[in-house]
């Protein structure tokens, strides 16, 4: 994306530049491969992945380059000229396959098929790999906030806690999710995403008394005032001061839009201060809370009936916490027009050859039931396998199927229309509200049933017995 | 930092950007203030922090600026046009004391300082916060692994699970953590560290048998082959084959560097390995081992005497993995030449006010015994206090004093050598030394002494007296 478009050649491990080197030499660099996205493991013990992270891929396909300062580190790393030659002139040209950006996804999905010439794709495994998996993880996150918030307002306080320069994509991932607003200035503003703030501890510090501070603030922003109420005592004192400003903006002709609670008990606050300013006849003004919010404290204070209107969170959103990473890898499926299996001690670590959709299937109200993972060319098909056990099927017959993998870049160039967060989010709504509660629940969520065509556990099934003595022709 | 270097001024959150408004409003930016950076939970249960991103802050200090397009989205955010000329003509111009990047430091201490006009503190917070948290938090975690691998190697293979572009700074702190390599080509690039890199089970793959792409890439690298032998199957194959082009290797006049183990039992895998390249000759060959590795599993690893040489861990490294946050924050300490107290009900939640500095207890042998937080201008202190029991009290008599806070940056401009990672891992390699083991267990480490001067205690106490009727005067 922008802020990296210059440093993007080199964002990448150095094995894959060795390997590219390799193949070079080996004129093996055009082969034509492909790999495929996908994770194993659902974080937080969930029941879906909000898959995000592609519009930020697909923009930055024209920025993986090297420019003369990366080509004169490389000659330091003892790369030879004709590699340095090949990466002067690298351009990324594949074709990438997608499901759209802010679906639910589950594991073992080929949620990202890359193809093209083999080095091209082993140069973009890492930069891939960082991007989608970090986005990913944190709409997911943002997702299950929003589905315990319901229609509260939900903003992204983060970007002090946020992992360095992470925080950028956090901020975006989080709208997409479900998220309202960012606190975040600059990924507001390279994302087209709506920017909020109210006051912090030091501002009231820095006048001599609260009141004086509240009232100083009010005065320079009459329309969007939001008052931090517990730098000293939050009932005693926060609240009192904030009353009287509240009923001086009244009489300036406006109306103080919140008080904040950063700290304590916030249900019990929340109601105390709910019900001093209904008292009052301030039952506009809204309470925000913040101070170590996540999906299982929102849904603690909701249950309590905490009469809380904005929620703000910080560090467990942008960091994904206590997941800190989605499992997220990039294995090859052709090669050479070959499809190509790794194999494993581990069945479930065996992966799918060949060149894959996915089929989703939904009832007659929209529901999704299942996916099915089907070679590319596979037409209709009525049943599915389980993954690693073929004694098992499901029948597929009288459910509506969609296809979900659809071409998004295509020689390297976009083929859709990239979209705004918001409207992603849109999409990751509807998506959410089609998908049965039992998978969105937080304890012991149903497994998504994905599994595989006839034709896909065959061919898979081929490769196994076809690899003897170490080869896999 | 580089990367970033036009996108700082608004890399922050947009509550500072309104506070600094209602500040130019009221006359209130130039106010000589100061703010303390430090943290009160040490992460991983553990006893020690290891402070880094000092170099990366003090170099973007200059970067703290406003350009066209920042101006011009923030007219659009409605601030007014004498606020946007202020940002026009923004630069930093406070001065910070901080400890030498590198130390290990302790909960509550004011590990970095800000002395300055209160607007530029107000917008430096954000960036300030974002950028020590996070990188302390890994060269801790690296720090961790760097005490139990001992003189193992040690190198960071995390980029593709880092929190996005997080990924380039954790390559960095990791090494200063004690970390020897990364994978991480731009981090090498900007950070100078050593790039390195093995083979992926997609070059394998990439070829009809596994032989085959030894050969190659081995005839491709000579000097510094590690194959990866665990893509079909480790014993039967892997290193059978990687024992052929050992010996092939051999012959051409080079060595084969090492094998890779990526999957299965490390410990029982990197035995059977260890034993069969012995018996072949073959023990030069180092063995790498990589998959989800943390300090625990590299402890059970050597527990176990697994002949390993060199650990690639990703991940649970770059993200700080189980814990994604250090949970530092910037408090207001003086303002207007007075003082600062921000009040909690939680007594653990109350601020230490006014300028001040951090000492270090040493006895003879160097050992480090205890912390000291006094006033900056306090002279020789014989006597330190709990920080919030006033009844318990350490006498420091008999020990030896060093002043760990230093001025770093004067008038906005940076008044030290910027070390590269390589230097402050020696410091942190010495720092480490000299805390005695009690406090670098895994298991309910010691708790490090740190307690704060008399006069300090007394200036707390007076001002929370005087606390009364919401005024701080």
């Amino acid at each position: 994306m922008k802020v990296l478009k210059d440093y993007l050649g080199l964002y990448t491990d150095m094995y894959q530049l060795s390997m590219m080197d390799t193949y070079l030499k080996e004129g093996k660099h055009n082969c034509i491969a492909s790999f495929d996205y996908f994770f194993r493991k659902i974080p937080y013990e969930g029941g879906y992945v909000v898959f995000s992270g592609l519009s930020e891929l697909l923009e930055s396909l024209s920025e993986l380059k090297f420019g003369k300062e990366d080509i004169d580190y490389l000659h330091k790393q003892k790369f030879d000229s004709n590699f340095l030659d090949y990466l002067k002139g690298f351009s990324f040209t594949g074709n990438i396959y997608s499901v759209e950006e802010g679906t639910v996804v589950f594991p073992n999905e080929p949620i990202v098929t890359v193809e093209g010439k083999l080095s091209e794709l082993q140069l973009l495994e890492t930069y891939l790999l960082n991007t989608l998996n970090f986005n990913s993880l944190i709409s997911t996150k943002a997702a299950r906030m929003r589905l315990i918030a319901k229609d509260k307002i939900l903003s992204d306080f983060g970007l002090r806690r946020a992992q360095g320069f992470g925080g950028l994509q956090a901020s975006r991932a989080a709208i997409i999710g479900g998220f309202d607003s960012t606190s975040n200035v600059l990924s507001a503003k390279l994302f087209d995403l709506i920017p909020v703030g109210t006051m912090a501890h030091s501002f009231i510090q820095s006048y001599d008394d609260e009141l004086t501070a509240f009232r100083k603030y009010a005065k320079s922003n009459p329309d969007k005032t939001v008052l931090l109420i517990d730098t000293y005592n939050t009932l005693e004192s926060g609240l009192p001061n904030a009353i009287i400003v509240a009923k001086e903006l009244e009489e300036a002709g406006y109306r103080l839009r919140g008080i904040r609670l950063d700290s304590g008990d916030l249900a019990y606050l929340a109601k105390a201060v709910r019900k001093k300013l209904d008292e009052e006849g301030l039952s506009y003004v809204e309470i925000v809370v913040s101070n170590q919010l996540d999906e299982r404290v929102i849904k603690s204070l909701l249950e309590q009936q905490a009469p809380i209107d904005i929620f703000g969170v910080g560090t467990n959103l942008v960091t994904g916490n206590p997941d800190s990473a989605l499992d997220g890898v990039f294995k090859l499926s052709m090669c050479n027009n070959k499809p190509r299996l790794k194999i494993s001690e581990n069945i479930k670590k065996v992966t799918l050859p060949g060149l894959k959709k996915i089929i989703r299937y939904t009832d007659d109200n929209g529901f999704i039931q299942a996916d099915a993972i089907a070679l590319k060319d596979e037409e209709y098909i009525n049943k599915m396998y389980h993954q690693f056990d073929k004694e098992k099927s499901k029948s597929l017959t009288g459910l509506n199927e969609n296809n979900l993998t659809r071409l998004v870049a295509e020689k390297g160039s976009i083929k859709i229309k990239i979209e705004s967060a918001e409207i992603i989010r849109e999409k990751v709504k509807d998506n959410l509200s089609k998908l049965p509660e039992e998978y969105k629940r937080f304890e012991f969520p149903h497994i998504y049933k994905v599994g595989i065509s006839e034709k896909l556990m065959k061919l898979r099934e081929e490769l196994k017995n076809n690899f003897t003595n170490n080869k896999q022709i």
